[in-house]
């Protein structure tokens, strides 16, 4: 059965949403301290979604919401930290999630859909419709 | 005189922000419509900060303040949109606008910033600090 694509509700935390995303980057964070940085994301407009299958969390991805002052006010998507539990890569789950957001986006209007992302992920974006634009620059603050 | 380097201020919609930005892409809004939006992007935490010289906006260049679940609820600062006016360019503008929300994500305890540019403005970043890490991917909803 294809998983489940939804928002991410406060019961996810103690279902395998923090084990998705340490596949990604270390996250070291309980469920309680999950939940509160999950409260301020949203008053910050960003939608994280989650795939569930058989009951379990198996992927996320998250979509910030900006709106320009350029294009007449439009706005703009930005995907960010798409992850996908380690037993469960492989099945599409990333391409799922990242079609779901770019179906928010443009349900919510944005004229287009940034990410960034390594080098070796730009054919896997390319079948998904995207296209390399430009370089992703970063300057690291502190250690983490 | 260098320029000021300060938060954007509602007067300013009248005194060369839109055309500072319009140097990046075409804006289509007027300065009612302009301080509307601003109000908005405010509201969901976004910075716009403007450099002034001899009374006029002569540049612009915004910071997304992203709370992450990842790195223990760690913030990651955005930087978008960095326009000089066509009239003010060569002169330093548009490192001092990058390294002024470079600041301002250092102070607000970001672990990095990112931005994604043309490949041909890598040196430029290069130049501030950051270095290249990533491709940045887009997909084009509608046109504008």
């Amino acid at each position: 059965m294809p998983p489940t694509i939804r928002l991410l509700e406060a019961p996810d935390f103690d279902n395998g949403f923090l084990a998705t995303l340490a596949n990604l980057s270390p996250v070291g964070l309980t469920p309680a301290e999950a939940e509160r940085i999950w409260h301020l994301r949203k008053q910050a407009g960003v939608h994280t979604i989650v795939a569930e299958a058989d009951g379990r969390i198996i992927g996320t991805a998250s979509l910030i919401l900006e709106q320009k002052f350029i294009h007449q006010g439009g706005s703009v998507g930005h995907i960010e930290d798409v992850a996908v539990h380690p037993d469960a890569g492989g099945h599409g789950i990333g391409s799922a999630l990242v079609d779901h957001l770019t179906g928010l986006a443009r349900e919510r209007g944005c004229y287009k859909v940034i990410l960034s992302c390594l080098d070796r992920l730009v054919p896997f974006y390319e079948r998904l419709g995207f296209r390399r634009h430009d370089s992703g620059m970063r300057i690291d603050l502190k250690a983490v």
